[in-house]
């Protein structure tokens, strides 16, 4: 599968490196491919290339978003036309200081993102767990949770798939509206992680009986 | 302890039943203690009281509200002085159709209990999993895990030890504001359980390592 990653941070270049090592034609859309982290990245990964965003979202079939929420409209509405492609929204707008999220309740990010990224199936997934969690899912014999929404079942589908290929046990939590429900759901982690001295090395299971 | 009981529908009901079969004294406050459902509950819980919402919250140490969000704040503010017992809030802010909260974000309905319920230690709990899983929340030797938050350390030991005589896993959200992450949680729940499939026999369990 051809896989752009848009943001390629803790999260974009975890999530990046491990799908590029899976086999993945991978690129890297950084803001300076020349720097010193962007070469890091590269050799994590064993494979793809370091691009600006726009050519990693021109040859992608599956979009990764990964920026700042601060800087996510910018970056999606430069990356030109991305009708049918796979955009999957790991943006959690989150305030600066992790107190808050900026909006929620009857709108969420992923509506947003999804409004930016006109005509592309947006999916909302991995913004629930750290990147940590996303190098290694695995609890003993235990897989961590990994809920995902969006309104297109096709695209859920492969998100599904490059989760579960990464050791994740993927759950559809319905439409993409149901980010208003994800978001919060990160957040949780995210206060729990670094505020509430649970550490990062944490995640869910669903239990079923 | 002594236990009221405010709104004993399928969750009260539920809750304050096994605390009574547990030797706890529960008063369950209800509309109309002569009803068939009133005595039926009274029946099930094997011991306790009938009495009206008042009275239940007058010789309580610990509360529990359980009402729909729509009646809490008139139903709250009629039960009279509360200062230091401590009130758990079960009440989630849901829309009537379950499609979302009605509040949320940047408050709670958590914070909104504790401004009705003056003086009064509140903590939130219960309200992220279904009353069939407050009747039994063990998944083999696993056991559901309940979040609570509040601001007051005793409140929540309390709530603590009354969530794990259950068979609970209890554990520490931080501060009362984490409702506003608690209650998307609950509709998480919700949604998956009554619109996406999962039906109700489900629920969180924590991984750690």
């Amino acid at each position: 599968m051809n896989i752009g990653i848009i943001g390629a941070g803790n999260v974009g270049g975890t999530l990046g490196a491990r799908w590029a090592r899976n086999g993945h034609t991978v690129a890297f859309g950084v803001r300076d491919p020349n720097s010193t982290g962007s070469r890091e990245l590269l050799q994590k990964a064993g494979s793809g290339t370091l691009t600006n965003m726009a050519d990693a979202a021109k040859s992608a079939d599956v979009l990764l978003v990964s920026t700042p929420w601060a800087a996510a409209r910018q970056v999606i509405e430069s990356l030109g036309d991305l009708s049918g492609k796979i955009v999957i929204d790991v943006v959690n707008p989150l305030l600066p200081d992790l107190s808050g999220l900026i909006l929620g309740t009857t709108t969420s990010a992923a509506e947003q993102v999804a409004q930016w990224a006109s005509g592309a199936r947006v999916v909302k997934a991995f913004n629930t767990i750290g990147f940590n969690i996303m190098a290694d899912p695995s609890f003993g014999a235990s897989r961590a949770l990994l809920f995902y929404c969006g309104d297109d079942a096709a695209a859920k589908q492969t998100v599904k798939s490059l989760a579960a290929e990464l050791g994740f046990d993927p759950q559809d939590a319905g439409p993409l509206r149901q980010a208003r429900l994800l978001e919060p759901f990160a957040l949780l982690w995210i206060s729990l992680a670094y505020g509430q001295g649970y550490g990062r090395d944490f995640a869910f299971q669903l239990l079923r009986r």
